[in-house]
């Protein structure tokens, strides 16, 4: 046990590199404050952001970003405290991105199908990945068994999985963020942390850490079922100790935040 | 009717562009000679190429290529007669094609699979179509539900059959063979031809034609449910006018043709 947990949890999680302060307030608001009427002072949010190393100026930055151009945020003054929530939009693209990011592990489909297009072109591609397939070939995708697949499309039942298919599907652009995850993940796993030994400030620090990661990650692709991934995909072990820690660092309520 | 049916449909069957003579003597001896044992003396087969306007000249030099480089025929000298018969590899060649050539229209399967390949390469598709599979994209191919599929290859089994599927399996580039083919069987079976008024040689004769003009495009892909092919596509109606026209034409005893 290191002398100082949380220290250490924030020294394996945070990743200055990945880290955009618009992207992780939208990260923060999902994790802490989505209910309807929620919302996180401004004072409370400078702390968490001082926490992450952030600097108050860059957080004002991005605030402003996220009301005006996102319009994600909206911001009232409460006397002499600003108290920020999610607008309408950002409460809905949150909710939509929860059901992904927070999702039990293999929870997913085991079931899923091949879905071959008359003909091969960008917006075809562009549609099957919102329709929550990967490209296995030019007009070749694979999905889960509950993915809607566009009318007049071959579609094709699996009989079997044979060994090459995940290093076909899986996106390979994502494997080494995902191993880097890992590595930061199964460090903090480590430590042992205890939610009784850590300030609300410090678990809601780390539960935003984790989620971020996470997050920025699992968005950039879609739920295939884990038999079209290959061996050495981390995806899935990411997903267990996402959700394993988030267990053990339970969200801490706005009002002790704010304590 | 004319005058001559069987005139008229020798002349709507005989196609000089496309007989080679000794492949026409292998469409001669799988029809009529495939039976252990079973020879046509030299006469028998002069007459019947003679009905076909091939000249002796080629008959000859046809024969000793099917002797000496193919294996396929042998002949022996019985007085002064020669007896020509299929070798055992002849034989044997001819048995496996016959299978496809006399099969009961209707008799394949209705069900289909798509398999796809780890990758693709020429000898891959070569062994694929050896398999009874026709291509559909790089690597991805498609078959009747009873074709064997290379040891892990993707096996995927359709759920419907979208409408676009036949243009993109059927061998394109027998469309018009098969138009051609279908026109000329056509013309014959409008002609209500009787066995009773023809003599043997004459019906051996058409049984030939009709034979020789099937074989050389149905033995050239392999064979797909119906639903793989498009609405224009004139195999199968030609399947069917060749089963109904050799059922009017009963091949004739090679005794009969002796005589």
């Amino acid at each position: 046990m290191p002398s100082d947990p949380y220290a250490a949890a924030r020294g394996a999680l945070l990743d200055p590199a990945n880290l955009r302060v618009w992207s992780m307030i939208a990260t923060v608001f999902g994790d802490l404050a989505l209910t309807k009427g929620a919302h996180i002072g401004g004072p409370v949010l400078s702390a968490l952001m001082g926490e992450m190393d952030i600097r108050p100026e860059a957080t004002r930055v991005a605030l402003h970003r996220l009301r005006s151009k996102d319009a994600w945020i909206t911001s009232e003054k409460a006397g002499r405290i600003s108290q920020h929530s999610l607008t309408a939009r950002g409460r809905r693209e949150s909710l939509a991105a929860a059901k992904r990011i927070y999702a039990e592990p293999g929870a997913g489909a085991d079931a899923w199908q091949v879905v071959l297009l008359e003909s091969a072109g960008a917006e075809a591609r562009i549609d099957m990945t919102r329709r929550g397939y990967a490209a296995l070939a030019p007009r070749l995708f694979v999905g889960a068994v509950g993915a809607a697949p566009p009318e007049d499309a071959l579609v094709l039942t699996p009989q079997d999985v044979p060994p090459w298919i995940g290093a076909q599907c899986e996106p390979k652009d994502l494997a080494h963020d995902y191993d880097a995850l890992h590595e930061r993940l199964a460090r903090t796993a480590a430590l042992g942390l205890e939610a009784a030994t850590l300030s609300p400030l410090q678990t809601a620090t780390l539960r935003c850490l984790i989620v971020h990661g996470w997050r920025r990650l699992v968005l950039r692709h879609p739920d295939l079922p884990r038999a079209l991934y290959s061996d050495t995909w981390r995806g899935h072990d990411c997903h267990a100790l996402v959700h394993a820690l988030l267990q053990r660092l339970p969200r801490p309520s706005l009002a002790d935040l704010d304590a």
